[in-house]
């Protein structure tokens, strides 16, 4: 079992990462479980019925009280407001306090929106993330809860640090291959944004099947680790933390366009990658082809860039200027200097407007 | 101009008191708000039409661009989950981002559901409180805050403090005087828990027509100061400030029984601060009679008794179980050594009972 350590300046938490482990990771936590009145798991539809004994099991030998499960809507839909409103009424009939500790057991939105809930439920309760997908060695780590609001992703939320992080990776066995894909676009970021060899690495696979067990828990265990680093050193996203969004203003922008549901978070998020590279060989200093050989290697992969071709700039620009991050009505975008360097830019339309031009070029190529 | 320094560990940040301060208080947050891309008021509905102009005029003097003027519902009716998304689909709508900053204009309800949605708005944004009733004296301060469930008041929301709280008491001349009752309460409670010559002196008046508005400020300036050293010594309510729910854990049952929006906070908190004080003197060593003299005084300030009565003690004792202060479905009071020593105590059903009863039959005596 890998261990890393999450220091925030508002929390220090740990990350369990490994197969099979609930039975010894939960038993670190075991004095604080048993002193709750109440345990309550919130749960991915899809996950309960592959995985939720796994958990109960190692929980259900030490607990005397039983433990309260509530099933929440598989994916992303389960992002919304009105999922965050029955979990605070599921909690209310439960009878639950301040003294009650919850589990978000699921893919990212689980995490997400039970987050959310943790963080606001009596103005705050403790929650523990055990995440079930690849995505999730991203979006579990670092404290950022959200629902969706219609008229934009993440935009309600909160920063709100669990108690701890148990990231048992047998789960991800019966991961669909697309959500395979929209994890590792989060594991090439970290590698983008931290180091070349690693990312070289990672693109000399010629499909995602041939990596073994083994080198995936290395990978996600360096990725945890590069999340942690910089959450370290910026909790609240005020400066380094923004690196993360690598491909992310192109990326949302696609994800929102094309609608939730129909494309996942990941592979838009490779997308944008594409993108960010494009912009970042013209505007700053990455080496020319650097964009088109991830291209290549993210087509190999197996996402598709589709979407590029069906969505006109026109409907991302919209999106793009309601970023988190942007400001004034810029267009704000991570960058890179060169693979490792991220930096923050504020890019002229003109040239999101011929990047998403050339992009479509390439992808007509491989569509044809 | 009094200003109150609020040292949190979140963040420190200063309460300015007096009467018709807009125009220099507002000036030493000038440059702040200039920076923010959009500054929206959100303002209670019957503040608006009386005091609005007071706050655009100085606003309007140093901003170039327009404000965003959302007015929502008047009182407690605003702490709702349906006000909070209507705040939250404005903000979308004016494209705001986390570069802007939001204005929260009216009592304890708008300054709650303000809060809390600057405090989850992108995962949070700057807000400047601007309280208009003498009960905001305390809920302005301090971070708390929250919208009601239908099955509890404030059961959702953050601890999250605002930039500033500038306390304009110009304000309080319109109050209706329901509300200088419920503020009042809270004033009576900061005495209660602090200093016993000053309670001696608030009671020592015959009616609250009496209290001049030299005397009105300095009594709003002391409960700042006291809760200002809670909250500096615990924001986050694991100790001390807890202290601050003396009389609430009863009132809280009261106002939910009798129903929101039919009796204010501070009314219900009045007929709270009885019942601990009873308590107080039969499992504490507070000195006998304390209770007694304290209803005579409330009786003669005006406030009412009668829900005691109305209400039967089995509808009350399940909304004392569901205090955020409750755990395991016991009754957590704040009680009092003597006045100006509060503590937490788990207080027996038979003991609650006894206290309504005994209330009750001082309440029959005054209401028949």
């Amino acid at each position: 079992m890998h261990t890393i350590s999450i220091d925030t300046e508002s929390k220090s938490y740990k990350v369990h990462v490994g197969s099979f482990i609930y039975e010894p990771a939960l038993a670190l936590y075991e004095k604080q479980i048993k002193h709750a009145d109440h345990v309550v798991i919130f749960v991915d539809e899809a996950v309960a019925n592959l995985h939720l004994d796994k958990l109960l099991k190692p929980l259900q030998s030490f607990l005397d009280t039983s433990v309260h499960i509530c099933r929440l809507p598989a994916g992303e839909s389960s992002k919304s407001m009105e999922t965050f409103m029955a979990c605070q009424s599921f909690l209310l009939e439960k009878g639950c306090t301040r003294k009650s500790i919850l589990f978000a057991f699921g893919g990212g939105a689980c995490g997400d929106v039970v987050g959310f809930v943790a963080s606001t439920f009596m103005r705050g309760i403790p929650f523990i993330q055990l995440p079930t997908t690849i995505l999730a060695h991203d979006s579990a780590v670092g404290g950022k809860t959200a629902v969706n609001h219609p008229q934009g992703k993440n935009m309600i939320g909160s920063f709100y640090q669990p108690e701890a992080v148990i990231f048992d990776i047998s789960t991800l066995a019966t991961l669909p291959n697309q959500q395979v894909l929209s994890g590792m676009a989060e594991v090439i970021k970290h590698a983008l944004i931290s180091d070349k060899n690693w990312l070289e690495d990672l693109l000399s696979y010629q499909s995602l099947e041939n990596i073994s067990e083994e080198q995936k828990l290395s990978f996600l265990v360096k990725g945890i680790q590069v999340k942690a680093d910089i959450v370290k050193a910026d909790e609240f996203e005020q400066s380094v933390r923004k690196y993360l969004n690598l491909g992310h203003t192109y990326g949302h922008a696609i994800e929102a366009s094309v609608g939730y549901g129909n494309i996942t978070h990941g592979e838009s998020v490779a997308i944008g990658l594409v993108i960010s590279l494009q912009l970042s060989e013209k505007l700053m200093s990455l080496k020319e082809g650097t964009a088109k050989k991830l291209f290549n290697a993210l087509n190999a992969f197996g996402y598709s860039f589709e979407p590029v071709l069906k969505q006109e700039i026109d409907q991302l620009i919209p999106y793009m200027k309601r970023d988190k991050k942007a400001s004034f009505g810029d267009l704000h975008f991570v960058l890179l200097e060169q693979i490792g360097k991220p930096c923050m830019k504020i890019v002229p339309v003109e040239e999101v407007v011929r990047a998403h031009e050339q992009l479509r070029k390439w992808s007509k190529e491989v569509h044809k």
